[in-house]
């Protein structure tokens, strides 16, 4: 089963975390797979509380993403119940009454319909969640909640993750201070495509769910879409965020989210989406360098992007990057095959500031030196120019080490 | 730099090789790169050889598979040049230089025009190619040239790749018995598209360019356009495949490659391909088994190419295989991935034969035991039945190991 990982070298501290006023919550033990560690979260929503969710594009997605994704038009969130060790995936009708087994058990507790319950799942693919296992500890659970549970829930949602995640922001809006607080876990099963593997954000601020689901989408394109650890999406993303209302914010004049009355909101809100989503990245499987990969002169945005993420899934970039070696040839590699317009004649390859070739072929008199000195640092900066365009994007990855070999080809991690 | 690689176990012995009427050819050490031990390749063919050829679908081609796309429309050679070390890719104008004056070297040695030498070169990318290691190496190259050349061939075109690799096959075309034998190299930045690494295949029938070029083209499409080591699409790519005319078969009646005339040839063709194709998977970096991963029940067989190539190029897969985990879960995350169309509840898994999930459900009374047995071997087979429709593809890829790791996490391997 799972071996002793080592900590991530790439780990950030836990930030402090305050409360989210309308939020309750806990972690605790529930014995789902792992022994001695917690595995099962839930958290209580003040009434009124809206929602906004983001779910993985996978044509073979868990129960509990089917769940969420059934319930999300009503915008109402009252509970949420989440689980580690089993991803209650590929589990056919068995997957479907385990749901609907949590989400009547949580509503009981809360007082609420079982449709204002989100389940997200995460672990191993294709075993039965025993129903019984969760229901059984919810009360227990729901008598222990917490408006200081954070970091306790942030490590109950843990998998292979060797550090918990969160976030915390402030922000104005509607004459009222508000909190954006989150949580992530995530480290390998990772190309996110509208979510990554689980986010959880909380803000007291009170906002209109179609508003809250703008941001939301808006948010996760430029962070968790732009994260790669392995290429391999995962079947169980979800990216959920919470507004209970209690802030007393004025109501919205607006719903269009590029506004200035919700210019504050955003930013503050994309800034802990960002900080989770590379918080995934420096927990990546085998991690021991986070890759910054900017592209820029692509025929478009979404050019740019299906360049980047060719880089920074390549197994070749990503072992090079492992090896301190500046095989810049691997980046051109990269660029090439991945089908988006470039011409090698118009390209820039730049490693840490340094550009090594421009106009197809290595830059007249580049000296390796300030690069393979850039290249043993933690956090390693690529800048591809295609010299096409004003499409630009921003990707991050990890390098791809003998960790990542040992954590997966492990039995059944 | 690179280090000693054991010969991977999926290794298989050399053929034992004849000749090709109309084929000389010779391998010697011109220390382009590596020191002791061959890294030159030229071959001669009779005048009148026809040609045919495909290359990576990259956007940034190496310079020699420039030179080879501008010629071939002529359908004719007299000459190949292959170097190992130095893929003379991203090399600019120097690149070009070096192609001219290599093909003006050859064709002077073999009385023909330069437009009719095709070239070839494998290795690090970035590095300007020096045409005077070559250029000065060929005179005695030419003066050694031989029938029995081949063996040697095959050595002197290889890279990373830990042994030669090698196929010949007879047909019987237009009266005549005729010989097909090819060579190639390949074993890391494998998933071709369109051709794989190298290969050059002869035959001693006599056939017109645009027959071979046709022959060539659907040959490698279920061949070396189904393999991958890594997803890394190479930019050197390039299959050649010469017709030297010397079996003295009768011209064919038609230029259809569906006629019975061809079937043979035809057969034996795709066989060689086939058997040279696998070769580059057995030695695939860092590979200890051998995937084939069969998907049917697609929408069509692009579908299912598409699909087979998802599960073939995913880290979680091939790290699993690697750990000999029979962890199917990983399969159905790479079905859902691909963004090919797929229903979780009509999909079915199986792995070396035994069907492990159906209908978006684990198969009730699942044993693992011979499931457990099979991972152990070496040549692990998964089958896939997405339920849709008629579309299927085969597939070959292998494990993710750490020697993968090993081989592309050094310096400048």
């Amino acid at each position: 089963m799972a071996q002793i990982i080592a900590t991530s070298p790439l780990a950030r501290p836990m930030p402090e975390l305050g409360s989210v006023r309308g939020v309750r919550l806990q972690a605790m033990a529930a014995g789902i797979r792992y022994k001695g560690r917690t595995d099962l979260v839930l958290a209580e929503f003040t009434p009124g509380t809206t929602v906004a969710g983001v779910f993985t594009q996978s044509k073979c997605p868990g129960a509990p993403v089917d769940w969420c994704r059934a319930i999300l038009p009503a915008g109402q969130a009252r509970a949420l119940v989440v689980n580690a060790g089993n991803a209650n995936v590929f589990t056919g009708r068995a997957g479907r009454e385990t749901c609907e087994a949590t989400a009547r058990a949580a509503a009981d507790l809360a007082g609420c319909a079982p449709e204002q319950v989100y389940l997200a799942s995460t672990g191993v693919i294709g075993e039965i969640l025993p129903a019984e296992r969760i229901t059984a500890a919810l009360p227990a659970l729901h008598a222990a909640l917490s408006d200081t549970g954070w970091e306790s829930a942030a490590r109950g949602i843990m998998t292979t993750d060797t550090f918990p995640k969160a976030a915390v922001r402030t922000a104005t809006l509607g004459g009222a201070e508000v909190v954006i607080q989150g949580m992530a876990k995530g480290s390998g099963m990772i190309a996110p495509d509208m979510a990554t593997m689980l986010g959880f954000v909380a803000t007291d601020a009170a906002l209109p769910a179609p508003v809250l689901q703008a941001l939301l989408a808006a948010g996760v394109q430029k962070t968790f879409n732009c994260i790669t650890v392995d290429s391999d999406t995962s079947t169980s993303d979800m990216v959920l965020l919470f507004a209970t209302g209690a802030a007393g914010n004025a109501p919205l004049a607006t719903t269009d989210i590029d506004s200035a009355e919700l210019a504050g909101f955003r930013a503050a809100l994309n800034d802990v989406l960002h900080t989770l989503a590379l918080m995934v990245i420096r927990d990546g499987e085998g991690a021991t360098k986070l890759m910054t990969i900017s592209v820029s002169g692509a025929v478009s945005d979404a050019s740019a992007w299906r360049v980047g993420m060719a880089i920074g899934n390549s197994p070749l970039v990503k072992t090079a990057i492992a090896g301190e070696d500046a095989n810049w040839g691997r980046i051109v590699m990269a660029v090439g095959k991945c089908g988006e317009p470039a011409d090698r004649d118009t390209l820039s390859v730049s490693i840490g500031g340094v550009c090594i070739a421009r106009n197809g072929t290595v830059t007249e008199g580049y000296d390796e030196t300030p690069v393979v000195a850039h290249m043993k640092g933690q956090e390693i900066d690529i800048a591809v120019d295609l010299g096409l365009g004003d499409g630009c994007a921003k990707v991050w990855s990890c390098d791809l080490t003998h960790g990542y070999i040992d954590i997966n080809g492990s039995y059944r991690s």
